[in-house]
């Protein structure tokens, strides 16, 4: 471990935290830490509100970039999805302070993940946000990405990360909306684990076709799926489950189907870091 | 006019209908034509149930060729949407019978109609459905599509429908979930018209981020905005309404923004054909 204390920088490109959270999660991790407390640093641009959300785009983008240019932070933690990280993507350029940072977030930061991943950026992960703070039993989700962002602690991955094959992990929908837009990052030859929170059947299976028929999704190593929590009521009931449908769809494609991940909108979803991991010049001896 | 009959297949290639919706619209047909009525021949399949579907996925897609490589047609109506059409689609060759016929749908069927020009057939046009009865004043709306079918009546079509500039209609939803498919038609110097139902603010945003950043949209002739309903209340309010962000993602991407189109999920919905109007090769007076 190095000498200096780890300091993340914590940015909202979508919906809005409240303040008491920042200050919950400050105080969580001196508990954890309690000899070398990461330094935990919310932009204030977290708390603003306009219409759905956390700031308008430009005051949005200017919180990222300025932490992600700053070189005093090791990471950039989202705080938390919502919806607007997409709104973002013309207005960021990557620098080179920004290329060695990890950025660690999922659901709506997936469009940033797969941004920052597209720009060759090695630090992108898809995990557990602050806001997981406010789901019941979510110390063990804010306490698994700490140990990821602090340490870089293997028991956070998910256990199928392999150091053989490259992983990304996405919210269905999310990557459904970047598919032939230049802002989808190639993943051929990865595991690409996929996971859904409160969608109907028909929106999973449908986005699920739009993948599964892109070219370029075509060329992952394989899918593997995680929870699709929340679901709503299919009217009438839409008769396969979200297996079934992933399954069906994989087959149609020719996409290996290689069974669950543990991922998902919940306490319990692990970190998968985008590419191979650990990661090309990056090793674990940084933390 | 033709000496024939004008003979009008009816498929449901997403969701079913009830048998009695068949029975009025066939009786409605005669009262608009009582001289020359059109023979409208509802395929049984229409009436079938697989969970979500109006028969499985095989049965739904024999339907269909079954009714498009019958020369006896002259068009295929589509039931109504509701979701299943982009499954059918690898399923479906487009015989030469297929290809001289007219399509008329919206909605769901956007897919099947994207598909069918990708392919090259010049018949396929967004408008009313005979599910449409079921809304009140839906005469109109099926009346509308009739006059179409039946006469290629130039009052059907959605008024800025020219003879200069290529038309493409869609749903926005479905529109984004085709982009950077194989199932994506060239919309290049088309004039776009989009609207949307039953969405959050949000998802009609998200989903015009998609389009709108996808290279190929970017060449299209410009995008008119039909009618977006039954918008779903945005927690918190987005604070913009559906013209907003369409001038907002046309701006960021150089689309040029166009205006209103009078379309959209309701009883006004006019005709928007696919391609050039009148079509090539398609005098109107195969009527």
């Amino acid at each position: 471990m190095r000498n200096a204390i780890v300091r993340i920088g914590v940015v909202a490109p979508a919906s809005r935290i409240a303040p008491d959270l920042a200050l919950q999660v400050a105080a969580f991790a001196r508990r954890l830490y309690p000899d070398r407390p990461p330094e935990i640093i919310f932009h204030p641009q977290c708390f603003r509100s306009h219409g759905h959300f956390a700031g308008d785009d430009a005051c949005r983008a200017a919180a990222f970039v300025e932490m992600a240019d700053d070189d005093s932070f090791d990471a950039l933690w989202f705080a938390r999805g919502g919806y607007g990280s997409c709104r973002l993507l013309d207005r960021i350029c990557v620098s080179e302070p920004a290329r060695r940072k990890t950025y660690l977030g999922y659901s709506d930061m997936g469009s940033l993940l797969a941004f920052l991943y597209k720009e060759g950026v090695t630090g992108a992960a898809h995990g557990p946000m602050p806001s997981d703070l406010n789901r019941p039993g979510g110390e063990t989700a804010v306490a698994r990405a700490l140990a990821f962002l602090v340490e870089g602690a293997a028991a956070s991955l998910e256990p199928t990360v392999s150091a053989t094959t490259p992983t990304a992990a996405f919210n269905i929908t999310i990557l459904s909306h970047l598919i032939g837009t230049p802002f989808e990052p190639d993943l051929s030859g990865h595991v690409l684990m996929l996971e859904e929170v409160s969608e109907h059947m028909y929106r999973i299976d449908r986005a699920l076709f739009h993948l599964t028929s892109a070219p370029s999704i075509r060329r992952v190593a394989g899918i593997k799926l995680g929870r699709c929590s929340d679901i709503l009521a299919n009217e009438p009931d839409f008769g396969q489950t979200e297996e079934d449908v992933v399954r069906h769809w994989c087959g149609v494609a020719g996409i290996a189907y290689l069974g669950r991940a543990d991922i998902g909108h919940d306490v319990d979803n692990k970190v998968v870091p985008f590419g191979a991991w650990p990661r090309p010049g990056r090793p674990l001896d940084i933390f």
